[in-house]
C-alpha cells in the first residue's frame, strides 16, 4: 500500500469542503489517510481507486469540515450562567472575579475537558482559548481528541507577573515545540489580554517572544466602546498603538474588534492581521457589533469566536454564523449582506486564515482530516438534497445548525458517534463541573 | 374521584410556570385533570393528595408550558431556503410568489403537518398563523396534537376577493364556533394581511366582523422601513389608521411593529393592542429591531413569532426569546435590558397575552396541560440544578435552547416523547413536503 493509500473513505451524498467558492458537491468522498490527514477531497466519480479492504464510511448527510472557534476561555464552564442578568461591569466585579479566583489548576482541565467534548457535539474541533494554567487544558483537549490553540494569558494585575507569564510560555515552546500532541493536536500562542491590561513594554516584549517563534499573538481589541475610548485617548487606536510597537509584524488573530475605524481597518488588511468575530457574545454582552462587511472587503481574514461560556453560553460556532449573518443584515440594513456560503465560511476556512493556520478549517488534501457529518432526517432539511446549492446551504445555516451533528472526526479519528463522545464519559464530565460548581457557590 | 382529582400528575426537580415573576419552583407537581386543563401546580409538599392510582411521571429535568409562536405562516416549510440569499425584493418576486402561486390546498396541509410536528419537537404547541386553506391547516394540527390560532389570510390582491375570503371565515366561525376540535385545539380568528394589501373598507369591515365574534384580528404592522414610510405619508401611521377606522376597539395582535413611534406606542398601549416580536426574522431580512424594551415598559402584552419558515427558517420559539434578549440588548447598548427570565416570560405568557388568550402560556390551575419537559442532562445544564434561580433560567435560555426539549403534552395528552412525535410519522411527512418541494423545482 503506497503512503498515500486511503486509510478510510467517507462517501456522502453532499460534501461541502469549504473552498473560497464554497462550492457543494454532490456524491463525493473524502479520503484520509494514515497519518490522519486529507488525501482526496471530491466526487466520487473522480477519486483515485482504494486499495481493497479500505474501510468506505457512508454518510446519509453533510460532510462539511471541523468548525474552528477562533476566540474562545472555553475552561469558565463551572461559571456558565453565573449572575448573568448584571449590567456588565457589576457581573464582572461582583459575580465573574470572584469565581474565578476561586478555580484551582484541575478545576481549570475539568472546565475545558467539558467544553471540549461539548464543541464537539457541536462539530467544533478547534478552539483557540486564552486562559491559564495550560498543561491542565492540554490534558484536556488530548483526552477529548480535539485541538487547541492554547494561547497563555498574559495579564498585569495584583498577584500576576506579566514578565514570567511570557517566559513560561516562552520556556514551554523552547522546550517542547510549537506544537504538542499527535496531529498537531495542541499549538502554543501567546495571549496577552489587551492593550488595557498590559503596559507597552510588555506587548512589545510578547510580540518579540512571539515572533522569534513564529508564534500566534491573541489579544483582545476594542471590544466595549468605553475602554476603547480610553485607548483611543491615550495612545491613537489600539490597532495602531500595536503597529507601531511592532507586534502586527507577526502573526495576531485580535478577538472582537467592534470599534474599528477605517483606518484600523486598512492597517489590520495591510499587516494581514486576524479578526475573530464574536457576535452573540458581542450582542449579550451590548458591546455592539463588529463591522463585519467592511472587514471581509477589505480582505482581512474573519472567522467567529463564541468568546467564553460564562458571557456566551452554549460554546457554538454555528450559531455564532447565523448571527453573524442576522447582525451583519441587520446592521447594513441589507438582507443580502451576508450570504449562508459566507456564513459557513467563517466557522471554517475563515477561522483557520484569522488564525494563521493552513492545515485545517477545510477538506482539502493535505490539511488534516477534522470532519463533520450533520444529519438530514430532520425537517430542517424536508425538501431534500435534490434542491440548488443555494437551499442546501440555507437549510444548513438557518434551520439546521449544530443540533444535527452526528459524527465527527479529528486527524481521521473518529471522537464523536451518533452526538457523543467516543472518548470521554460525559456524565463523569459533567458530574466534575457540577463539583466545581457547588464550590465556587459553597 | 371528584371532578377536580388529577388524572395524572407531572413531578419534577424544577417547574417554571411562567407567572409574571417567572417564578422558579423546585420539587414542584403539575396536576393535570381528566379534561385536560391544570388543577394544581406548586410546591410538592403542598400539593393535594391525589387518588390511589393517579399516575405520577416522574420528570428529571425542567417542565415547563407549552411555547406560543405569536406570529407565523407555518405551510410553507416546502419553500424553506429557496432564494435565502436573494435581495428582499427579488427573493418575494423571483422565489417567494412564484412558489406559492404553485401550492395546492392539500400541499398547504403537508406543509403544516410538517411544521407542526416540528414546532411540537421544539416546545411550541400553539401557533398563530395567517395563511390560506384553513380547513387543511385545521386538520393538520388536529393530526399533530397542537394548538393553532388561525387566521384566514385576507387580501386585496389579482385573482383574490377580500370581501369573499371575510364572508368565508365568518361563515366558518358562525357555523362552527370560534373554537374547533378537542380542547379548544383550534382558534378561529381574521388575517388581514396589512394595511397595504387591502382598502381601508377592507379594514374597516374585518374590524366590525370580528368584534361581532369576539374573533382576534391579526396583521402585520411596520415590518419593513419603506413600506412603512408610505403608509405613514399617506395615513399618519398604521396604528393610528386602524384605530380610525375602530379595528382597534377589538382584539388585535399586530405581527412585527418594527417602526413604531411613541404616539404608536402609546394608542397600543392604551387599546390593549398585543404585538408579535420577530426578531429573527426582522433581522434576516434587515427590517430592523422592534423597539421592545418600550413597548414592555408601555405596559403593552408582547410575545413572540417566529415568522413564515421561508423567510426565519426552523420555528423555533426558544431561540427567538434569546434573539429578543440578544437584540435589546445590543440596540440599548445595555447588557441588562432583558434578563433570561423576561425572555421566557415573552415566549409563553407573554405570547399568550398578546393573542388575548389567558388559557395557554401559563401553568395555572384552569390553563390547559400544556406542557415541556426540558432535558438536563447535558453540558447546558452542567453546574447543576442546585444553583440560584437565574442561573437555572439562564442556562436554560442561553445555553440549552430547544434542542433538549424531550417530552411535550398538549391538554394533558404525551404528544412528543422522548424527542418525537407520539402521533405523527416524522418521515412520512418529511416526505410529503419534500415531493411538494421537487414539484415546486420541476
Amino acid at each position: 500500500m503506497s503512503p498515500a493509500a486511503p486509510h478510510l473513505r467517507l462517501h456522502a451524498p453532499i460534501v461541502l469542503p469549504c473552498d473560497p467558492d464554497c462550492s457543494v458537491l454532490r456524491d463525493a468522498v473524502v479520503d484520509v489517510v494514515a497519518d490522519g490527514r486529507i488525501a482526496y477531497c471530491g466526487p466520487a466519480t473522480e477519486a483515485p481507486e482504494a486499495p481493497e479492504g479500505t474501510p468506505v464510511r457512508r454518510c446519509s448527510g453533510i460532510l462539511l469540515p471541523g468548525l474552528v472557534n477562533a476566540h474562545a476561555h472555553t475552561p469558565m464552564t463551572p461559571l456558565r450562567g453565573i449572575g448573568s442578568d448584571l449590567p456588565l461591569p457589576r457581573w464582572l466585579r461582583e459575580a465573574i472575579w470572584p469565581a474565578e479566583a476561586k478555580l484551582r489548576p484541575e478545576d481549570i482541565g475539568a472546565g475545558m475537558l467539558l467544553g471540549s467534548v461539548e464543541m464537539l457535539r457541536h462539530g467544533v474541533t478547534t478552539s483557540t482559548e486564552m486562559y491559564f494554567h495550560g498543561e491542565h487544558m492540554a490534558e484536556a483537549v488530548l483526552a477529548a481528541g480535539s485541538r487547541m490553540l492554547f494561547a497563555a494569558g498574559i495579564l498585569d494585575v495584583p498577584g500576576w507577573d506579566w514578565r514570567k507569564l511570557v517566559d513560561e510560555q516562552s520556556a514551554w515552546i523552547d522546550a517542547d515545540g510549537r506544537f504538542l500532541g499527535p496531529a498537531h493536536r495542541i499549538e502554543l500562542c501567546y495571549g496577552p489580554h489587551s492593550a488595557y491590561a498590559l503596559p507597552p513594554e510588555a506587548l512589545a516584549l510578547v510580540g518579540e517572544e512571539a515572533q522569534r517563534r513564529d508564534a500566534l499573538v491573541h489579544i483582545h481589541v476594542a471590544e466595549h466602546a468605553e475602554e476603547d475610548a480610553e485607548q483611543r485617548a491615550a495612545h491613537g487606536s489600539v490597532p495602531r498603538m500595536l503597529d507601531h510597537l511592532g507586534v502586527l509584524d507577526g502573526r495576531v488573530a485580535m478577538a472582537h474588534a467592534v470599534h474599528l475605524d477605517d483606518e484600523d481597518i486598512a492597517l489590520l488588511a495591510a499587516k494581514g492581521v486576524g479578526v475573530a468575530h464574536c457576535p452573540g457574545s458581542n450582542a449579550k454582552l451590548a458591546s455592539g457589533t463588529a463591522r463585519l462587511v467592511d472587514l471581509l472587503r477589505a480582505g482581512i481574514p474573519v472567522g467567529l469566536g463564541t468568546d467564553g461560556p460564562a458571557s456566551n453560553d452554549d460554546l457554538d460556532v454555528l450559531e455564532e454564523a447565523r448571527l453573524a449573518a442576522l447582525l451583519a443584515r441587520l446592521s447594513t440594513a441589507d438582507s443580502s449582506a451576508l450570504t449562508a456560503a459566507q456564513a459557513l465560511l467563517l466557522a471554517t476556512r475563515g477561522s483557520a486564515d484569522a488564525l494563521g493556520r493552513d492545515d485545517i478549517g477545510a477538506l482539502e488534501p493535505g490539511r488534516w482530516a477534522d470532519i463533520v457529518h450533520v444529519a438530514v432526517d430532520d425537517p430542517a432539511f424536508a425538501t431534500g438534497l435534490a434542491v440548488p446549492d443555494d437551499q442546501v446551504l440555507a437549510n444548513l445555516i438557518w434551520a439546521a445548525g449544530s443540533r444535527l451533528v452526528r459524527d465527527v472526526w479529528v486527524a481521521g479519528e473518529q471522537v464523536v458517534a451518533d452526538g457523543e463522545s467516543t472518548r470521554v464519559d460525559r456524565a463523569g464530565a459533567q458530574a466534575a463541573v457540577r463539583a466545581v460548581s457547588a464550590r465556587l457557590h459553597g
